[in-house]
């Protein structure tokens, strides 16, 4: 085992520094006052890593080699750092240690699960240890009367869908990337597509086991429906993207599985069109469970990246809506309604799509999006999240940044609640020309984003990518209260430094 | 106007002083060192007064005579004192010139909103100033299109279902007190009966306005059904019991209104055998509004309070269950399955109400339960939640504490989601004999909820009362976080002084 990869903190954020400004940064104003020290962190000796073999044994640190590349950045690609090593523990206990050991030191941890993110969140930008949660990857439990799943982590979100489906439940936040770990999706308060009618990650977590960087367990809710004992710090950790605490048990909300579903696609003349037709859809007085939007750029670049075709291409934009319910008639008469209000909206068709198969088409192609856009290409992301109302606007507005920096952007997602991902794609455009676009085209998404009454995040998180945006979207009495929170549970600032706050 | 009620505060905490010790709290542990100051407020002086009637108007502050006595408590009576001035500021700027002014002269304040808190929560244990939300009660907003309704804190539960169900949408929590207000609501995350299937107030916020102690006005979350930008400390607010700021507006989420509800009377031989059938009814897959139990001595004394026949009482336990949907096909389907469940798991009967009158027959004695067990008698309440398969042995164990302490003991519930209502009742047991067996009674309970797996309030909250409890509930670490929290936001301690942690 060899060490010689280890001292490699200093090629940490090498594109997107310039965003941040490091070093001790003080939060004052009355109250507390909150020191992270957010340098000085220790280098990984020899003796550390022994450490790290003896609390986790040999077989689940890395320290070297060509695999430490793959810890070195997420799914986008734009945030880099190379970890000094990389663990897989097995066990809330190793955990503990590890973050123990580490507070001791001062190494910076990163905690990570399956790198599916978009934001950097899960990049180790000063080095130190990657904690990566794979290992802890067990179902251990489903209660049938309580309707809850107690999982570790590292469980993929397909595992669980698959799992609780077998067994009659749904675990119903559904986000498009489906190898992403539960640890994740809680880390980040994922949403994803049944958001609409089953809320998001945070409204499905019953209970949470977090590991404060100090290696003290703490124990929040549990299986109970409803919890009105003292501060929800529960809460706290939903959505704090490993920066206050490593969870490392859940216990999630199941429902009961509805027993049909049927799915509309909708072709409309206009994405304007199509966007204003939604709350026409929720005025039916009927919730469905997903309903999403694209254009048909977006369809085609899917319909190539699966070798598949979509049921239907003839149409600028459409709608992507699924309803669910125990019996025929029930999501029958749901579907009748909802048609109806989508073509007085001035929807060209209905098409009703009422076998698996074609359902699968419909819903295959949507997940496929991000990669068919992504495939082949640099991107960046805006997971912007608007009142449902003003999504439309927002979308024309792409149009406008599209040609006043000359790059392509693209867009989908949740029409149902205001959730948007806009692509800035590169295409060909030479590098120092591409950071230049991306960064214009960004900042004016942003700022309409934030001129309609938008959050920088939907779902993605904040990371490292998009602090500078964060910054500036909330006031700074609420990065202050942040910054004294991080204080309270990560004095040192060793868990996940520079992201978020 | 007269002053010379004002110097009240030594009367304080009369009956559950015993419950804490003040003082001087130092908060240690890794991490920021969080100081709360717990005494030494400032008594209200003339100069004091004139101030706040500057900043209201003297129409909105209340200093002398008999209506005082009305703000010294609240629904339970336990917990007493008297505040030196009730002030019912107007608008967002005026609790915060209340809040600014009161920091810097050191005077606590405890927020109030109906005051049907049953901890104390709301009860100014310190004296000072009682800023009672009543005057802020405007319903601000309905957005049909991002199905939200932006209310002021005042807001009465029972004028914003009647005001959203008349539009058509329907405001999910239903706690049984309909009298108490949003902003109560939100600081107790108030739970009630509709929760099994649509979640507790937490579930059911947006956004929130809130102005801490310093008198700095926070913007959290908005219409966004998505969240991801940073910790969320919107929901650092909900069920915080007015201890880190002031709630002054809220953004609501807001449901298309079922069009149909069908309820369900189902009697039993015992409770144990009406409980244990609750997860018989979620195994078929269908989620009821709600699913409540009740036994006879309760329904009787409902009877009694409301002068009004309950449709059935000739059974020890009853399950009353309701369902929503769309179409008459649609509640029939449900309950025709629910029924079948009752009965395969043992109920005497499956009675039906579908009108609106047997409906309300049912649901208006549930509603009155509190009312007519609190009637002419002194009363202490547990709110322990359990998980859902573990409520029939806490509630079998509420008859061994009956025996065991010779006091009556009665409980109904949400046996949808575990949480219980618990009732020691005084009937004509002697002053000091009823304080000695209450206090054993409550000790018994609540360790017998711990030992289930239970937290000490699943939608009333601690307050005053409750502390005790939820001192031994939680872990040190657990509490230790919370008072660091509660220094962030209120570093001199001023906002509702003795309550939670």
């Amino acid at each position: 085992m060899g060490i010689e990869k280890r001292n490699v903190a200093s090629t940490y954020c090498e594109l997107h520094c310039v965003h941040g400004t490091w070093g001790t940064r003080e939060t004052s104003g009355a109250g507390a006052v909150a020191h992270i020290q957010l340098e000085g962190f220790s280098h990984l000796s020899e003796e550390d890593i022994r450490e790290l073999e003896r609390i986790c044994g040999p077989e689940d640190v890395l320290c070297s080699g060509p695999l430490l590349e793959d810890y070195s950045h997420d799914e986008m690609l734009r945030v880099r750092g190379v970890p000094e090593a990389v663990v897989f523990p097995e066990t809330t206990g190793e955990v503990s240690s590890i973050l123990r050991y580490a507070s001791a030191r001062k190494i910076a941890v990163t905690p990570r699960g399956s790198g599916t993110g978009l934001c950097g969140g899960a990049v180790p930008v000063f080095g130190g240890i990657v904690l990566c949660t794979t290992k802890m990857n067990k179902i251990i439990e489903i209660d049938r009367e309580n309707l809850t799943a107690t999982v570790e982590p590292g469980v993929l979100l397909l595992t669980l869908h698959e799992t609780v489906e077998k067994l009659g439940f749904l675990y119903a936040p559904d986000p498009g990337e489906k190898t992403a770990t539960i640890g994740g999706n809680i880390n980040t308060n994922a949403g994803g597509m049944r958001a609409i009618k089953y809320g998001v990650t945070r409204d499905n977590v019953r209970g949470l086991e977090v590991v404060l960087p100090s290696g003290e367990i703490l124990e929040l809710g549990g299986k109970h429906a409803k919890n009105s004992t003292g501060y929800s710090l529960m809460n706290a950790f939903i959505g704090s993207e490993g920066t206050l605490g490593v969870v490392t048990r859940a216990v999630l909300k199941l429902l009961p599985l509805p027993r049909r579903t049927l799915s509309l696609l909708v072709p409309f003349d206009s994405l304007g069109e199509a966007i204003r037709a939604v709350p026409k859809v929720l005025s039916t007085g009927i919730l469905p469970q997903s309903i999403e939007f694209a254009e048909r750029n977006v369809i085609f670049a899917a319909e190539r990246y699966l070798g598949k075709k979509f049921p239907h291409t003839g149409a600028p934009s459409y709608l992507l809506i699924r309803v669910d319910g125990n019996s025929v008639g029930e999501v029958t008469s749901m579907m009748e309604a909802i048609g109806d209000a989508c073509l007085e909206a001035g929807a060209i068709d209905v098409l009703i799509a009422d076998t698996q198969e074609r359902q699968k088409a419909i819903w295959d192609a949507r997940g496929a999006f991000l990669a068919a856009i992504k495939s082949g290409n640099q991107v960046d992301e805006c997971d912007v999240v608007v009142p449902r109302d003003r999504i439309a606007e927002l979308v024309e507005y792409t149009k406008i940044v599209s040609e006043r920096t000359g790059v392509r952007i693209e867009s989908f997602g949740h029409a149902g609640d205001g959730n948007l991902h806009i692509y800035v794609i590169r295409d060909s455009i030479p590098d120092d020309e591409w950071e230049k676009r991306l960064e214009k085209a960004m900042d004016l998404l942003y700022e309409k984003g934030e001129e309609l009454g938008g959050l920088v995040s939907g779902e993605h998180g904040i990371g490292y990518a998009k602090r500078k945006y964060m910054l500036k979207n909330l006031s700074p009495g609420e990065i202050a209260i942040m910054r004294k929170m991080k204080a309270i549970f990560d004095p040192q600032g060793i868990l996940n430094p520079g992201k978020v706050v």
